[in-house]
């Protein structure tokens, strides 16, 4: 029987964070230790690197995904390893786990097998405590609000019109939709509500773009969370208390730093939402790496359509950063699935579906050379990928000219990924020309057609009155220059997750717009896309326990 | 201008928590730092303290106080920093103060003037995440009882008649009284529900009296959450999330170690509310002081009729304390309350007011003598006390024959009580005979007719039909054995709060009783409890900043 990554973990014998940190230059004074393995940079650190030249920056990306997910922090873990091994100087940024999720469906996530990011228990538990401060900092927010409407609502607070909800690091179904303020009336004003997972809320979204913890508190003041009675908007800054929530915040912008199962620094700093948020670790400790590492190995959410286009678009457009190389994960099992394979037949050798799904890979490959970027194809080997199997895919991209690696690190750890790993760093030799799709100052309009028409391959884009309507809304207010976020399904290149491959033909609806004023986006909505999660039928929960020497199992 | 508590505890110098920590002789790899100036004492230095030798215990308690407290915490950390003054090696073991109200009213609570625990920020801020610990091991339960009932209610719950409720730390009146599960019927089960503030879950109150975490992950089997359709209890063991509850508590059940101005060793551990709980720091934190220190002080919350009832009668009872002293706290201030002065005037001299209400003072004395234990009367001075109060005073101690000192510790730090240091050391070298006030196997109903009568000099007790009721349930149930937790009104003895000064000829009305089966008692209400506070008209939220180099104003 094979291991659990929980069991690997567990078996790993750890460095000091300080030995670790020494690997890539940090000094130990310039460390906030949170116990023996993690530690947070500290802020004077930060800004004594802003002045350093900067590393390389290669993406980890990906195909659309089965549900099952497709490996990309294993592989981005796996790399950063692998870069090490053959000498590079690389460090990895990755996005943290949500704790919420971790008692539903998967367990902890900080890469798989032998490519994993340790301590593994504390990283998909508190942490170093980033969440906990998100989740406390956002319900403040919805504490002044509805405080300021029981105590006279001088701002004229619409109570139907609150955009900002609260939120809670739980898969918790029952607090999607929700009545406040019940009871007599010194429980305050009684109107609908609804809890969002901490990932999804705008602050852990704004956490990520910052540059720092001034920006941050200015993005925490253009927040959006009403409208008045007119219609007009109600920012945080109205609220006044997005200097106590920058102060809430204070350690929460420090990156985090923790190592891989073969001692390699990692930071893991900040994870939002892949769909009405960008997916993407944060600004700061992406820079601080690029700072510090010749080599920056990051991962962005979801497959090219969603995490790199807005790595691409919106991220690095935001925050200066020019991409060096993009690897693009893809499994033989989620090809088959793109070739019409069912999720539970995926084990079986299937040579003609696996080709016909190569369509998939195909799009995300022209999506990456339209941004201008040097890619290679990473092919995260499973066990139940058979010869034939692997051999057809390598024919394949060699037929095309897509360069290609075997990836086994899930197995192998490291030495799984030394010739990606030398192909990530030919790539980043050559010099590229990425700029981002669309221009911020076209209508929000044409940049969701851009994203909708280069991304997609859709014909179109439609929109509902009420998008139609809340665009017009968006203009008046002098919202209409942000760049766009798109939530759609992961699943499909098109708008419904059933549509696998490559669809053609096909328009993109979309339904909702909600602006993201501090985090500095417009999300565009294809479709319903749920908040909050719930508990399945037998929640990891009930599998987990610790023993009397502190030893965790069913963290997997 | 006399300088905020914020601004004292930002001029001082820390030193770095191992060498504060080597003063008790912990070594610094028995140490989970947290940053520099914060610590965890490890697992297994916790279990290797086991076997050590007890220190001096010495509570301190107070007279009811006035709305804005007698300074309990500050006499606390003054005596400790006295104690070691005079050469006598002592560490503090504290209640966490709570996030939520820092927010509100009344800034942060870690001590004052000179006579605090630093780092205060962090202390006041997210310390070392326990808190959020609690937040996240209370709402699992609430999402895996919901789930339940979504997936198909094996257990037969009841969704109306569900005991265990949400919990957020922050002052959020509107999260009082809501109704969840609201839209469609993927979102759940509709039902009313409720969020308290974190310190008033039944988590913190059993991480309060755990032995260590084996017995905590009991405590939390053993915790009712609901009644099914046919009344008979549902626990959490019985929804099988005891063991990730555990899980997520793994760090919340150490220690945390910090410093006083003076650089003394604090433990700063638990926090329970003091009407519903039990109002004292974790056991854990007071066992392994008593093994580190020759002298421990510690606290417990409002006035002796609450804090040192429970801190005497449960918290020494399980977990086999002997304490040795009690300061009693009182301050000229709330005495000329008790005397019958209007709060707003307690500024101005009036000693005819300050001896009458001297007689709240004589029955708290009265207490602590009836649970055999030797005492001293700490005036805690303010500036606005005059020569001919203090004069009077000490004039109605000596005249009863009450050993007293005069504290200035706010003022001075640790000097300013070193008189007071001296008779407690004196006090602690004397025989007791402590013993509980009421045996636990008596009926519920004798068991809160003795506090009443012996506390709070009550006449009787009334118990409403429903409080009845509840007992025959309970005792039905087999939870009767348990010792009792009163939830009174701190400002009197009686369960008016108004009546101040030592009420006779009253009796006390219990109008509902709750069972904390996992803290290990039952809960007696004689009014309505707030377990959710809400923010005031000009919440402190508002003053709150930081600027570029990470300096934080408005904490207080």
């Amino acid at each position: 029987m094979s291991k659990s990554d929980l069991e690997i973990a567990q078996e790993c014998v750890l460095e000091p964070i300080e030995k670790v940190a020494a690997k890539i230059g940090i000094p130990a004074d310039s460390l906030e230790l949170y116990g023996k393995y993690k530690a947070k940079l500290s802020f004077d650190y930060i800004k004594e690197l802003e002045n350093r030249s900067m590393g390389k920056l290669v993406l980890v990306t990906a195909i659309n995904p089965t549900k099952a997910g497709e490996g990309k922090s294993t592989t981005t873990v796996g790399l950063g390893d692998a870069l090490n091994q053959i000498g590079k100087k690389t460090m990895m940024a990755l996005r943290e786990p949500s704790l919420g999720p971790v008692f539903g469906l998967k367990g902890g996530a900080a890469g798989g097998g032998y490519a994993q990011v340790v301590p593994m228990e504390d990283i998909n538990l508190h942490f170093t405590g980033d969440m906990h401060a998100i989740t406390t900092a956002n319900n403040l927010v919805c504490a002044m609000i509805d405080n300021h409407i029981h105590q006279g609502n001088e701002l004229n607070i619409d109570p139907e019109k609150i955009t900002f909800k609260r939120c809670l690091d739980m898969n918790d179904r029952t607090l999607r939709d929700i009545t406040i303020g019940q009871g007599s009336k010194a429980n305050g004003v009684e109107r609908k509500d609804g809890f969002n997972i901490t990932v999804a809320s705008e602050v852990m979204a704004a956490l990520c773009l910052a540059d720092d913890l001034m920006d941050l508190k200015r993005r925490f003041g253009e927040m959006l969370v009403a409208y008045t009675y007119n219609d007009e908007p109600v920012y945080i800054k109205d609220l006044k208390c997005e200097g106590a929530m920058a102060m809430v915040m204070k350690d929460a912008i420090l990156p985090n730093i923790v190592q891989t199962l073969e001692h390699n620094p990692v930071l893991i700093h900040g994870g939002p939402f892949a769909n009405i948020a960008h997916g993407c670790n944060s600004v700061i400790a992406t820079k601080a790496s690029l700072h510090l590492a010749d080599y920056t190995v990051t991962e962005a959410g979801f497959g090219a359509d969603l995490g790199a286009e807005k790595f691409l678009d919106i991220k690095c457009r935001l925050a200066h950063l020019h991409p060096n190389a993009v690897v693009i994960v893809a499994t033989v099992r989620a090809l088959k699935q793109h070739g019409g394979v069912a999720f539970e037949d995926l084990k079986e050798e299937n040579v003609d579906a696996l080709l016909k799904g190569c369509e998939n890979l195909a799009k995300h490959i022209d999506t990456i050379q339209q941004f201008g970027l040097p890619y290679v194809i990473a092919i995260n080997q499973f066990v139940s990928d058979t010869d034939r199997e692997i051999e057809a895919l390598e024919n394949w991209c060699q037929g095309h000219g897509h360069p290609m690696s075997l990836s086994t690190v899930w197995a192998n750890g490291g030495k799984g990924a030394i010739d990606l790993a030398e192909k990530v760093v030919a790539l980043c030799e050559k010099e590229n020309h990425y700029a981002p799709l669309y221009d911020v100052d076209k209508t929000i309009e044409e940049k969701i057609e851009t994203i909708a028409k280069k991304v997609y391959g859709a014909d179109g884009v439609q929109f509902t009155p009420e998008a139609k309507e809340q665009i017009e809304i968006f203009n008046k207010n002098g919202w209409g220059k942000l760049p766009i976020c798109m939530a759609k399904t992961q699943m499909s290149l098109s708008d419904d997750g059933s549509i696998m491959g490559r669809p053609q033909g096909f328009t993109i609806t979309v339904r909702e717009l909600r602006p993201s004023l501090g985090a500095g986006f417009i999300v565009a909505l294809t479709g319903k896309v749920l908040t909050m999660p719930g508990l399945p039928k037998h929640p990891s929960a009930l599998d987990m326990d610790i023993d009397e020497n502190g030893k965790i199992k069913g963290l997997f």
